[in-house]
């Protein structure tokens, strides 16, 4: 009865006639397929400046970005727990269409499954997202040379704090917000604006420091980076440091990272600030050629640091 | 560290890199573009003639199959509960290559999250699969003429009662089997047999019945099938008369109904008897102008009975 009742949710928020069936759509776009995918746990599901519907839309465009493909269509499976309250879904349902409608990105598919209460935990959402690479789009670690430039577009930590705060009952005040939010209309203007860019990557669930050290084992390169140049808002650093977190390690949900030639990093730092998402952009750092696959942070009090992985998630659920 | 151990497994088994980036495929097929989502949430996990894996992928290729699309490429994400046997997962996923190859499509992305014991049940697994419609190729209810024929390519009710039976703890000698497996030959072959096939659909979730009725539902005409023409295997029958389960309702995970024009249905059910999941095709019914929106069975016994959807699941957590 309730799987009845939730469908009827569905359709008229986002469009599609049927749940179940294959969605056709054009392939009127000249490019290679990019195709990602994602499933959302976070808890709690609502949380300051976001929730799992705004989260879910947002991871998948922004996964699609930075792999340089234009977010195109997108696919929703929800997983609910018997009992979930209609108003919230309602209100998930609600935040993902705005999502979607902000990013440009069509959600054509979707699936409802229900289960017991105790089996599931209020709700999961699994997107995969579908996005074309233009030609002469070819972004991978495997590009970056020596003397490249590391741009990031934001400041770091505020989704993890976000989700962490209000998952432990602490308010802020001013509140701290999570920075969710769509990264192609940024990463569109970058490819616009230099052919120069070797990569990009989202710093999702393990944090700035994860996802570079990601980039320096994938490129074999060393990738050197400045601590006083790494944005961390003030309320951020306070939360951490109450929590006893490294916003180095703290998950993000609306910034990107990027290495590009060393000539055009400038010129690049300076398009991401004339959009929303990028206002904040600098250059952090720089490619060596070693030692390879290390990440080194160059401290504020003049220290070298070696960043390394955890070998666990410092956050469970954080998206 | 269950995530870093479980992460370990899914790139050797689908032979993919990365499972948090996009990827990135070639689009060199012509024609419009199916995507379908599903979410497994079947209960057991491991049934007689399959699992939760076989069920993901086949469940995806025959999503795409029934469209007409040629299933290219699909993702599948994971929700682990915490504590879940590695060995276990290690089945699946040698169960989803092995579908996988069996059905020729490509697991291209993937992702896996964790959740805290309690939070889910065992494993959850959602897909979004990937294909192509050829030029030519409009399959639709609305499609849907009176006299056309109504096809059925197999036995009903095999998927639901081996899951409900291994749920439940009873076993058949023979044991009843699960139908679940790729209907992409098979659809394949009826394409190319003839271009009359007005549409096709694969009765999963509330079985036979169900489909016809949103078959009837969607294109405004009546569907007339006969009882005695049904195949329901002796042991399904009777496993359905001691679980008292109707097996017009049971869900099936390897047969598809195709309407088609009544000069071709012989011999599209001839070359869906070539095919290995076609091997019991045959001819169930036709389509009537009125009256609209209903489905007819004519009864072994010479009676009518109007079929109807049940307002609920008959069985839940089937798929």
């Amino acid at each position: 009865m309730m799987h009845d009742l939730i469908r009827g949710y569905f359709a008229p928020v986002f469009g599609i006639e049927q749940l179940n069936d294959s969605a056709i759509v054009a392939n009127d776009r000249p490019g290679r397929i990019a195709i990602t995918t994602d499933s959302y746990v976070v808890s709690p599901l609502f949380f300051p400046g976001g929730d799992i519907g705004r989260l879910a839309v947002c991871g998948t465009v922004n996964d699609l970005s930075v792999s340089g493909a234009e977010p195109l269509y997108m696919t929703a499976g929800f997983i609910i727990e018997e009992g979930f309250p209609l108003g919230d879904l309602k209100r998930v349902l609600d935040s993902m269409r705005a999502a979607a409608e902000e990013a440009g990105i069509r959600i054509v598919a979707g699936d409802t499954k229900v289960v017991d209460r105790g089996k599931a935990d209020g709700l999961f959402i699994n997107t995969a997202g579908f996005g074309v690479v233009e030609e002469g789009v070819d972004l991978s670690p495997l590009r970056i040379r020596p003397g490249d430039r590391v741009v990031l577009s934001g400041s770091i930590g505020n989704h993890g704090v976000a989700v962490m705060a209000e998952r432990n009952g602490i308010s802020f005040d001013p509140p701290l917000l999570s920075d969710v939010g769509p990264l192609n209309a940024l990463a569109r203007r970058m490819l616009g604006a230099t052919k120069n860019i070797r990569m990009m990557r989202d710093p999702t669930r393990g944090g700035l420091a994860t996802t570079l050290k990601e980039i320096a084992a994938e490129s074999g390169k060393c990738i050197v980076v400045r601590e006083d140049a790494i944005r961390v808002r003030p309320g951020v650093r306070g939360a951490c440091e109450l929590l006893g977190l490294d916003p180095l390690y703290i998950a993000n949900e609306g910034i990107l990272v990027a290495i590009v030639d060393a000539a055009d990093a400038t010129a690049l730092a300076g398009a991401m600030k004339e959009t929303g998402a990028g206002a904040e952009s600098v250059v952090i750092g720089e490619v060596a050629e070693g030692p390879g696959k290390t990440v080194l942070l160059k401290t504020s009090v003049g220290g070298i640091r070696i960043i390394d992985m955890l070998s666990g998630d410092q956050l469970p659920r954080i998206c």
